[in-house]
């Protein structure tokens, strides 16, 4: 078989996004719902199959749903590249979706070249990335670091088991140990997803590389006052669980500039008030704090000065603070050679390139606990994701997608000659 | 009949009040459940209408549902005196009901003591005090002050229209405006109620002889940013709209000093986020400020203050903001001949009264706009009220009864002799 350099085909590509796309699309609001182990979710999956299929590629489907299809020597150990295919409700149509088109268009424009990988590639969709059940399951079963017990206790939001979840897909909840996969097995893992802020857009950059991953502490808070007529009760009387509240979120900008870095984030998101009544004053305040840094050190310092900071304000204004650390993520940094090379490869394509953190959670991170694991980022428009209006210009698609087939096409062949 | 001084009977007292309370009692939270025009508060009102008739009263019920009992010459102006019946949902044991318990003890202690007033005393039991159609209706329709289509267009939060809610209880909308009572036919207005404040109870005096009743504006607010994910959007890119929101409430103790009295109160009771989750930047902050003061002056300078901060901190969070003022009550001063009365008649009893202001709305504020209005207040332990630990000791209802009764006994003798 004749062989030409491979080449993605932007078309082929758009193509295969659009096949992914065409499931759980909501026309009410324009966005996409395959959430992890739902119809649509599973739909997707079968369909990808198939697709792999008709290519030539050796497919499977593991214990907890993650995809696979191989391409090159059946036998010896691969090259892992892909992402996932589960969406948030109402999500957009390039977070994961895309990663794995790239995936699939890279083993697509070598077949289409003759290129014959000396090391086997084998594309992934991963399952159940973005926490339905509160962890990344697909990327964690690979890696061997399901936690024992959590998916016989694992529930959605809305009280749905994980185990009921994945015996509704044909899944066997005993079986997930059987995903792990071995070191020995993958070279390597790589990862196209979309940036999800504003970073590469206002920089004018078609990629970034991703040097590493940033920590997450999630810090559930709760703040007891008094309810009270919002008449009667003067303002020094008060024990206004909101007042606290306001004036604890109001000095993160101070706590950050004291304590913090640049890649320092504190987020209430969510806050839920008892009674929650306009003539009322509130006698609870339910929220969470979400803290980011890629610092791990820096993560510790800014839990205890917000632990000092709570403690304070509650005592001002004669509440009770009560603070649980629901979740702690250290930060990962991600594989330094694997970097080197997508520098190389992004420089030899004229790509200006950029080093950058991800302050988002990837299966990137899971899987370097396994084995050298690299991400590529393509810019979000206007830095928005997990919406409808989550948009990546298909110029930057292919872009980021010729810089994953260099690396590839270089990995492939320099693993096995190395 | 042989006459003597009328004297308050506790237990006559706290049987009536207990007779109110056995209906709306929830055995979950210990709170009472009589929201205007429920079954329970019909059916209150038809009890205490067959216990005013056992006490040979005039008893009658208007087009809204206000109940009546008069005592005393069957022609003639009345002094009326009285409270509400309703209640807030899960309110207290005393607010409301007290005042009419009170009434109708007084009453009860001049019959015993055979006691004949000279003017007439129409006991009342006030209909919808709290608010669940937005108003109070009871006392505007008495005071003929219902704006014109109000009831036809007013519906309760669940979306339950007022004329139906009207109808259901057998009264005729249409028939509001026969209600209105004319200035010539009601003498003055007396009120107790529990003060739903911690003032009385701190400075250890019985009772508290109400100046006026602060003003109250009520603002809705809406911050309108980008929602995005928590992880990938730098600090200061970001249009947060709960940090805008924290700034904004943060600032208030700094505006009420500076522009304020010790009788402003802002307070934000109900906060709504979009999309409330834990891992994304709040697009949207829908709150409401409840500005209160007993000066319609600093009322109005709050107001433009108030919109100064959310325009300064909208601008610095790159947020959108509006601000609707959603209804406007100027503050209203109290009779100040009934309140030297009362004065008297406390300095008479040997009772350590304070005059104070109103933070909380009552009926005496509408019916002070048809006749000379007075309200007596109670102590409420710890501030406490619309809510199940809502108290007031059995001695402080004595006390506040034992007032009420000296001046209703003076009043209804000073005024045809007068």
């Amino acid at each position: 078989m004749p062989t030409s350099r491979p080449e993605i085909d932007p078309e082929r590509l758009r193509a295969l996004l659009a096949g992914f796309n065409a499931f759980g699309r909501s026309s009410e609001t324009g966005g996409y719902d395959r959430i992890g182990y739902s119809a649509a979710d599973m739909a997707v999956r079968a369909w990808f199959m198939a697709e792999m299929e008709r290519d030539g590629l050796g497919v499977r489907m593991d214990a907890v749903g993650n995809v696979f299809g191989r391409y090159g020597p059946a036998e010896g150990p691969v090259l892992l590249v892909g992402s996932h295919l589960d969406t948030v409700p109402d999500g957009g149509a390039f977070d994961g979706a895309l990663g794995v088109a790239v995936a699939l268009e890279c083993v697509r424009a070598m077949k289409a070249a003759g290129f014959q990988p000396r090391t086997a590639i084998e594309v992934v969709a991963t399952a159940e990335e973005e926490g339905r059940f509160g962890g990344m399951l697909g990327s964690q079963a690979i890696a061997g670091v399901v936690p024992p017990g959590w998916v016989e206790a694992a529930a959605d939001a809305d009280g749905v088991r994980l185990v009921d979840a994945l015996r509704g897909c044909g899944l066997d909840p005993a079986r997930v140990p059987a995903a792990a996969r071995s070191a020995r097995d993958i070279v390597a893992f790589l990862e196209l997803h979309i940036e999800q802020g504003p970073i590469l857009e206002m920089e004018g950059r078609p990629v970034g590389i991703v040097t590493g991953i940033s920590g997450m502490g999630s810090l559930a808070v709760s703040l007891e006052g008094v309810a009270n007529h919002s008449g009667t009760t003067p303002m020094d009387m008060r024990s206004d669980a909101f007042a606290g509240l306001a004036e604890i979120a109001a000095g993160f900008p101070a706590l950050i500039r004291a304590h913090g870095t640049d890649q320092t984030r504190l987020t209430i998101g969510k806050v839920e008030l008892k009674p929650n009544f306009i003539h009322t004053i509130p006698g609870l305040a339910d929220f969470t704090i979400i803290l980011r840094d890629t610092d791990e050190a820096v993560m510790r310092l800014m839990e205890e000065e917000l632990g000092e900071l709570i403690a304070d304000v509650a005592d001002k204004h004669r509440l009770k603070a009560r603070v649980e650390v629901r979740s702690w993520l250290s930060p990962v940094s991600l594989d330094a050679g694997l970097n080197r090379l997508l520098h190389d490869c992004a420089r030899d394509l004229g790509l200006d390139a950029r080093s950058m953190p991800s302050g988002a959670g990837h299966d990137a991170q899971t899987m370097q606990g396994l084995c050298p694991s690299a991400l590529i980022f393509v810019p979000s428009r206007g830095g928005i994701s997990h919406a409808p209006q989550e948009w990546t210009d298909e110029e930057d698609c292919v872009t980021g997608a010729r810089l994953m087939l260099e690396a590839l096409v270089r990995l492939s062949v320099e693993t096995l000659a190395g």
